[in-house]
């Protein structure tokens, strides 16, 4: 087997895991920072290690068009190219084809699309997108799927959502001579709870090493996600790991674990750091306004990551209005060590069986809602 | 008194020192990295520890508009407010007014000049300059000095020259009552010989605790400024340090050193890291062209630095062409090193009385000559 995991506790649906891989273990829930061009930006992998995190996500479809796959396999795999040893988990391009790409042909072969960077064509098979992570080298792979926006008709959904089984398939055939790779299986369905049903019921018939839920957090409202969540879950199996692509906020994370959830990823702590939000037990603070220009404090008095025990509120709003790099460093550090510690937390109420009342308490605390997206 | 210095080695005019300060130690010759807005732009002070850096640079018009004397203040003065515990010299604000400032009116009061963020008009007399160093609560203070721009007449230069003596001597009387701060004196005369004399003579009568050479590398060619530092540096007194200003590349540091300075400072390497040239034994790499692209060596092979021990020129490329913030933060990073290394490197070969040698070496090696600016 490519990667194991194990539950080692449960609370609700909730549970508290591990999943080893070649590379190293990752305890779940864990919410890995997003690397997409094979950076998480701003950060060093020695930062990333410092905060305590276990696995990053980096993705197929920007690593492919640049620096392009030769270079990173010249350089001996995406690990020796970025300079971070533990696991990664590659995206398997889907979502960014249809997201970012201008133009875009999609058939049951693959899809067609033009590059972001400079409008030249190029084509997605299954086998393709696996061939590229392949190379690639990383831990946890994803086949190539078909995300259709939201709002988006129960048919086309339906289409969308049966081709993906069937890339799933492709793709694992595409895939089984590689040992060293898991390869998971995406769950698409839009919002209709009948194709969510049906797509996690077929795709767990070809037993995956792990399960993704894809094609949420795309603009719905969080309560018909987490009702998605509901419905879905259950048709997973309990021995295989659980991955909500594109959830970041600590509301989101809470949300999903409760419903069964073990791997989330998201570019939200580390876009919001860039625009000077920083994540605090309340909530956000946004820190280039002009309320932290005396404010001497650290970020969230009950941090102690290295940005809230050396830096002010007033000093990093300084570097923030001063378009200084080390502010946003300041603040994606602080983010992804809030993160970190948010996940660690959840982990422990889960093992000593009080995730109710963390989560509890949580809600008492908590007031504002920002929206995620992948 | 605010500082000492003790010469600890001479090798012909080059001299291996010792600057105590209250926060720390300065083995001289040095360079000072520049932190314009109260940070080293893309590092964190432990970064600069770990590169061995004993001091850097900040400027006092900068803070001024902004975060703003009052915050610092407030944050307990520049090094609480930025977290850097070791020495700090500021400059005085005259060479950014004269260079950043739109408008501005001089007379022999002060400087009457507007904010190049929002065209607020400010006044910098000798002993306003004085007074929000003094607040800042840098080690090493700049009076207020009249910059002329290159080229300049002989007559506005002689002008300017005189004003920059009679305002040391303000400055001089305006400080005197704050004792942890050494309060040095800036040498102008533009490129002629004996302006540079009569400023330098008529200073060091008043018996400074260093002197700095202001008014060079501000587009005249390098031979001159050269010949100028000869025409100088032998007026200024053996035991004081002698600072010349706004000079950063190896060539010049170490034509410089050979001829009797003690420190320097300059945005040079941090600013062409930030558009990806780093330097090398030989001189300067561009990373962004394209023959890096698969060049996996370290950007020098002969550099022990964080970034050299872990990364490839073709990742580092990659990141650059990527926009990626981690681009930068290494290019910086190794900047500053390989010059901290630089500067170590020679003044042991001072201290070993092989500082001619070490010179020979160097020209044999280095080609390609960029111009140093403020």
């Amino acid at each position: 087997m490519s990667i194991t995991f194990q539950v080692i506790a449960r609370c609700g649906a909730a549970r508290a895991g591990e999943i080893k891989t070649e590379r190293g273990i990752v305890k779940t829930p864990a919410f890995m920072p997003v690397g997409t061009q094979a950076t998480v930006k701003a950060m060093t992998p020695e930062e990333l290690k410092e905060m305590g995190v276990d696995i990053i996500l980096s993705n197929t479809y920007h690593l492919y068009l640049r620096p392009g796959t030769e270079i990173i396999a010249q350089a001996g795999g995406l690990h020796n190219f970025m300079h971070w040893d533990g696991p990664i988990l590659t995206d398997s391009g889907g979502f960014q084809v249809f997201s970012l790409s201008p133009l875009r042909r999609i058939d049951e072969e693959g899809v067609t699309f033009r590059s972001h960077h400079d409008g030249s064509s190029h084509f997605f098979s299954p086998e393709k997108a696996v061939e590229v992570q392949n190379i690639l080298g990383s831990d946890i792979i994803m086949p190539l799927d078909h995300v259709v926006p939201y709002p988006c008709s129960y048919e086309e959904t339906r289409e969308a959502m049966e081709r993906t089984i069937r890339w799933a398939e492709r793709s694992k055939k595409a895939h089984h001579y590689i040992k060293k790779q898991a390869l998971f299986a995406i769950i698409q369905g839009g919002i209709y709870e009948d194709l969510r049903e049906i797509c996690a019921q077929e795709l767990v018939k070809m037993d995956f090493p792990g399960y993704s839920i894809g094609g949420l957090s795309v603009g719905e409202p969080k309560e018909q996600m987490y009702h998605l969540l509901d419905v879905t879950v259950p048709h997973l199996p309990e021995e295989r790991p659980r991955y909500l692509m594109g959830v970041g906020s600590a509301d989101a994370l809470i949300e999903g674990v409760r419903r069964g959830v073990d791997l989330f990823d998201c570019v939200l702590p580390t876009r919001i750091a860039r625009n000077g939000r920083v994540m605090v037990s309340q909530g956000y603070l946004t820190l280039r306004n002009a309320e932290f220009a005396r404010d001497f404090r650290p970020i969230d008095p009950q941090c102690s990551c290295y940005v809230c025990r050396n830096y002010s509120r007033a000093y990093i709003r300084h570097l923030l209005k001063a378009n200084e790099i080390l502010g946003v460093r300041l603040t994606t550090y602080h983010n992804l060590y809030f993160l970190k510690r948010f996940m660690e937390k959840i982990r422990m109420t889960i093992i000593e069986n009080t995730f109710p009342q963390f989560y509890n308490e949580f809600w008492v605390q908590f007031s504002y809602l920002p929206q995620d997206g992948e």
